[in-house]
């Protein structure tokens, strides 16, 4: 009964709240992540979300992963690349296992067997840790380790960025988006210019929702 | 090429440091973990261990462990209990998994694949995270987690505690165990008394070798 969802302050985790507050019997609870990001601003919408939502929010520590593996996302120094058939600068190596293995820790310790993770393949990132395969092998081995069965939906697997618009849309919760961090330039108003903005904004586009976000600039440059 | 050691300060672990030496080529490396264990001389031990062998050892802060669940291990207000057909308050939730997760990512950084653990399916505490399924799982999780082959060794799954007191003494290094800590009571000389020194004492009288601790007591109760 119930579900644990893993909130990060951006736009597909808000997401994931709201699925999990639609589709689940039972308390909903949340959980996010201190790492070290950049952006902690994250950490204040991932608060702010959950108290919009009405579920109780448990903030935890990770910041040691800033100090296990260098990164674009926890560390100023190194600019954000993409380069094909590389990992992006911005994949902070096994932020994912720590993520899913904390919040199953905690999932059982409340009697909570069900996960909720806004992690998505079609994603352009690339990341391994949010393909379907990783996730399908992480239920299994944190059934194994807690000796308790642990169930990840991923509601945003295969979606594309507007068909999670949509999703939003008709959950009910399209103004919740105000409340989210994307922009990897850490800016408010959004700068609109970064690959993260550009790919949000190409969502609502293709939605043909409005982005309830302040931008600096909301000109699409792929399109 | 090398493997990357997780180092307890304990026991097993310091066998499987001496084992990676005798093995593998390349050069060894260890890790260990603070996870606001209430012992924290396991924490001097693994560095002193790691200096005898010559090899560096990452110290890696895990604290956030004991502030997501409740245990003996690192609360100092809950007995250390052990009944038939429940888990031992002693069990850290998912220790293990954070522990080779880390483990991993250093590896990756390092150009390792070869991780050695201690875990022990023999071991009389019967934790889900040191079974043999569990591991298994957990190396195809890391490496689909990461895009990089890991590979769990286990050089003491199936031993007895005798048979790892032999194999360390095969490998010509059982005077290391004089710097290795067990006793749950936290004692130095080791109390000898609580299940955890009863259990080293037993695995040494069976095997025949001295053991290099000092104790207070070291009568066996258990044979």
């Amino acid at each position: 009964m119930g579900a644990l969802v893993l909130l990060s302050g951006g736009q597909d985790s808000a997401t994931c709240l709201a699925k999990a507050m639609a589709d689940e019997e039972g308390p909903i609870e949340a959980v996010t992540f201190d790492y070290g990001q950049r952006h902690r601003i994250e950490l204040e919408f991932a608060q702010r979300l959950a108290q919009i939502a009405g579920v109780p929010c448990q903030q935890v520590n990770q910041d040691f992963i800033s100090t296990i593996s260098t990164n674009a996302l926890t560390s100023s120094t190194i600019p954000i690349t993409s380069k094909k058939g590389e990992l992006p600068s911005t994949f902070v190596e096994g932020r994912n296992l720590f993520f899913l293995a904390t919040a199953a820790v905690i999932a059982k310790q409340r009697g909570i067997s069900t996960l909720y993770t806004g992690v998505c393949q079609t994603d352009y990132s690339g990341y391994p840790d949010c393909r379907e395969d990783f996730i399908q092998s992480m239920q299994t081995t944190l059934s194994l380790a807690l000796d308790y069965p642990i169930n990840i939906v991923t509601p945003l697997m295969w979606l594309t960025k507007a068909e999670t618009v949509t999703l939003m849309n008709d959950l009910g919760h399209i103004d919740w988006y105000a409340w989210t961090h994307t922009c990897y330039e850490g800016q408010r108003p959004a700068c609109g210019q970064c690959p993260a903005c550009q790919l949000r904004l190409k969502g609502f586009h293709e939605a043909g929702i409005d982005d309830p976000l302040s931008y600096k600039t909301k000109n699409i440059d792929t399109i």
